[in-house]
């Protein structure tokens, strides 16, 4: 449950998951390992790319997941680990250049996409471009390598001047390396406007935050299970598609992951189901909405049961509390369920003020994992 | 609150917060994150320097401060980063050199002040030599390079020969670069010897604790605050001085720090305010004594919160049980009050015994800081 924890409410003096309804959470906490866990370390609040990297056993710190990066996970798309990707606008511009409307009044995705495929796939210099819709005037580029020997370093200024009546601003290489990468960035913003001369009020492309991929061993080896993801916003998708889970389609409710889950139980050892709800309800300060969204949840855990699992992690990738509207550096409220588990029976309900109790106490995000694949007795002892 | 933690009293069964009446303290626990923290690691007893280091945020185990400095530290002079420090005795020797008295029979503070006058100012081989007094027969001296190219090495051996009926030992180098600053001691020892020869019985000095200064971070760089000390002994403010923090004057009662606060509150963005009398009175095992400093911080509490800060972080550098007349190795209650606070309500009281059901659980020193920052809505996320 994204943004799972939270602060008391000012007036309520209660946390959400204390307001909210969720018995079968509560009868699981009474005999599971609760505690909590920092996803990055005490004290730091993290974005989603670290703290998702976090809970899934990886070093956020180690691997840096780069803003045009995390924004292009969303979008359906097999990256390859020598790609360059950046967020693009379409945007519009006068005839001397002036960026107008940053957004190229907002067009409809629809026309965006369209635009998109008549950009995509271009070479340039030896880099094949492709220009992904993502929503309204937003899309993703991406610089892949097509012939030997071309790197493109991700260390490149934005061209996206951020406010209206300024000019795109050339692309500059900020270590010595990314000149090339510079460049062929610059001639695809000149194409494109080329292309888009008749397109007003799309008639221009702005590109910012670009980004490497990261090198990082798939989940699928460092665990030895075949994983599958669960989920229904694009970007944790991409997340997962990035560690190496393949993606499960066709979701658009927790019932409906829920079920996914249920069909694809047989054909995977590792499933991560994200329930984004409770996160936008934080962000948003709704607290009746995130109460909704856990109690959401709490209904589905008989059915997940039934598949009898050798563990069940319920956890966040982060506190969301409605009071700040934002994500928080607060340790997140973990349980960790299985046959094996140590307990404290004096826990009564599933929530942070109970979990105080709880025999876990407070692990790094990184642990989760390690703790799952013992609970399960799939790993073996250190040393003899 | 220097010392803050205890151990129980051997017959009242009780620590000297459980004994303590505070109950503004009291009623701040019960809505704030409540825990412990490790001054430098678990099982390890901090000195002032180090433990003082860790909860303003440094690795005490990165950043040494020597003994020759701390105690200079107390002096209130301008350090520079190339000054050498040292703690200096007035001494009483014979005709044959012997020391017989190595506190000069503790020689008031007045006729010592006035030989470290005498002293004071000194060149030796491009080096300034300055003598500042402390207390009684005890002073510190700092030697600052005045020329280009000198570098005085810390690592010397004492002149003090530790006990009477010795003779002044020569200062040597313990590592080959120290050669110069070594020789530079022994002629200023030699001259204070020849400088002294009437000033029976303070006709000798004995020097030890030779320390580098530390090339630390500023507080106020690293944190961006403007950050005042509020302290009435030496020693705090000249730590607090040495990372950087301005420094309150004319503080002698626990009252009056807290006045001080109130008047500087519109100048300054952070504010450490050191409180000698529960580390002393822990030191002296005096259990009522160290009661009744803790209550008297706890009445000045109720005035600081009409200040309204964004958090207010209530703890220790490290305990000082009266049991155990010293520093020592327990964790360090720490409770920080902020509207952002992930509190637990069912604590009671601000002791150790009620702190085990705290949000915060056992943390770094180090993180104190983070926490504190972060619950002032004052870092960015981590990572997108």
């Amino acid at each position: 449950m994204d943004g799972l924890g939270g602060i008391q409410h000012p007036e309520l003096k209660k946390t959400e998951l204390e307001i909210a309804r969720h018995d079968h959470l509560d009868a699981l906490a009474s005999r599971s390992e609760c505690g909590f866990h920092h996803p990055v370390d005490i004290g730091i609040t993290p974005g989603s790319g670290p703290a998702h990297l976090g809970i899934f056993g990886y070093d956020p710190t180690e691997y840096e997941i780069g803003r045009g990066l995390l924004d292009s996970l969303g979008v359906d798309f097999e990256f390859q680990k020598n790609d360059l990707a950046a967020r693009g606008n379409f945007a519009t511009s006068n005839s001397d250049g002036i960026i107008t409307d940053r957004r190229a009044g907002r067009i409809a995705s629809d026309a965006s996409a369209k635009l998109c495929r008549l950009l995509d796939g271009v070479e340039i210099d030896g880099v094949k471009v492709f220009v992904l819709p993502v929503k309204e005037h937003r899309f993703a580029v991406v610089f892949r390598p097509i012939k030997d020997g071309i790197k493109l370093a991700g260390a490149l200024s934005d061209s996206d001047p951020q406010k209206e009546g300024l000019k795109n601003l050339p692309v500059k290489a900020l270590v010595a390396d990314a000149g090339f990468a510079a460049s062929v960035a610059n001639k695809f913003i000149a194409y494109a406007d080329e292309k888009l001369a008749d397109a007003h009020p799309a008639n221009s492309v702005l590109l910012r935050g670009f980004a490497n991929m990261i090198d990082i061993p798939p989940f699928t080896d460092v665990f030895g299970m075949r994983a599958l993801c669960i989920a229904i916003y694009p970007m944790y998708k991409g997340l997962s598609r990035l560690v190496g889970m393949d993606v499960a389609k066709g979701c658009d409710t927790i019932i409906s992951e829920f079920e996914t889950l249920k069909k694809n139980y047989a054909g995977y050892d590792f499933f991560f189901i994200h329930i984004k709800n409770t996160d936008s309800a934080g962000e948003d300060g709704d607290f009746s909405r995130k109460v909704k969204a856990i109690e959401d949840v709490d209904l589905c855990i008989p059915g997940l049961l039934e598949l009898n699992p050798d563990v069940l992690v319920v956890t966040g990738d982060h506190s969301t509390p409605c009071a700040m509207k934002s994500h928080s550096w607060h340790p997140v409220p973990l349980m960790i369920y299985s046959k094996n588990a140590r307990y404290n029976p004096d826990i009564k309900r599933f929530t942070e003020r109970e979990f105080i109790k709880g025999t876990l106490g407070q692990i790094p995000a990184q642990s989760i994992m390690t703790l799952a694949m013992s609970s399960a007795q799939k790993l073996a002892k250190f040393g003899a």
